[in-house]
């Protein structure tokens, strides 16, 4: 399991870091030749996403917990003042499953004895809220932001080495769409999907976005 | 329910359409003066991100779609060929329930008498699928993808309409920062959240990435 999460945060990460710093640099190769500033703004980019989806996911990690503290605090209380109440509702939880009448009071007796487990149960089946782990948040958001910089800069390199925008644009689609398929490839096996739709579906995003901020800078430019 | 759904789309597109390209912005005005440079970049990461986005959560779905339907066959097949090892997993369910063998027993007697009610208990239990809405992914990756688009020109705009790049961002930062106050207090509400916090939360990421994408920018530039 621990593996497997490291796993979809590199994937989640680098797919968005792969894509959209090819994409802007794409389309500034179509407005400016000079590639210093393709350079410049994918870099600040790569800055702003990173930050984004890293900070972003750490805050949201953390609100997620508050969240189900509050809602589980709520739980323990509505099990204490309403009793019957919290039990209607875990026997119309084994109704939905089509259990009978008899079955469903039996159940909800056994239930309802142990307090702590009543809770845990109205959290995970009523409000559909599993436990959200606070280390694994901040992991994650780390995992998450290294990797979409690590992705960012594969698109962003061939920029480095050559002058003209347009031949930067030429390697670095090469590269970065190869890379995509690849990667696209292993993200599917993962997800248990056929890999080679999830390859060309990865790569197919990829050169759609970049061909389409090339043409509106392009346009814009005139 | 719908209308729920709709304001998530909203609330995903312009959180990430405010920030980067807000961030992207400001970096790209620490390293070059001429704002129209900074609008044709803006543009070509709204257009890229909003592509990334949009299809990519379209495509997403689908393949949440070919997943649910594939788990489905198979979850058919195992309750034809092994419906004695399948019994035994609904009541290992019921086991962790805590739930006595006594009744374990009797609830998958009855769960397992109509194969239909079985599997989709198997999906939802066993695999935690819940069966994905076709259309809904179709909407939700365009509601996305627009709303990216309008959150992305929000921090743009000044840049349309002063020649100096310092001085969009002043502008730029004033607007987008109240948006995302604004934005991140109904976000907050939204998810039950304490909506100051959450405020407080939302402009702090973007003005985070902002800085760091301007402070990088202007490194490397020297």
């Amino acid at each position: 399991m621990q593996s497997s999460d490291l796993l979809r945060d590199i994937v989640i990460g680098m797919s968005d870091g792969l894509t959209v710093p090819f994409a802007l640099a794409a389309g500034l190769s179509g407005a400016v030749s000079a590639t210093n500033l393709i350079v410049i703004a994918g870099i600040a980019e790569i800055a702003a996403g990173s930050i984004a989806m890293g900070l972003g996911g750490y805050l949201a990690g953390k609100t997620e917990i508050d969240h189900y503290n509050s809602e589980l605090k709520r739980e323990y209380e509505e099990v204490e003042t309403v009793p019957h109440k919290e039990k209607e509702e875990v026997r119309e939880f084994f109704q939905n499953l089509g259990l009978s009448e008899d079955v469903q009071q039996q159940a909800v007796e056994e239930m309802t004895k142990d307090k702590e487990k009543w809770v845990n149960f109205m959290m995970k089946y009523e409000l559909g809220l599993d436990k959200p782990d606070e280390q694994r948040a901040r992991k994650s958001a780390f995992n998450i932001g290294v990797s979409y910089i690590v992705g960012g800069i594969i698109p962003l390199s061939p920029y480095f080495f050559v002058q003209n925008g347009t031949e930067g644009l030429k390697i670095s689609a090469v590269i970065t769409l190869g890379c995509l398929f690849i990667f696209g490839f292993f993200k599917s096996r993962l997800t248990g999907v056929n890999p080679w739709w999830g390859a060309v579906r990865v790569t197919f995003i990829g050169a759609a976005a970049a061909a389409c901020a090339f043409g509106i800078a392009k346009l814009i430019q005139g």
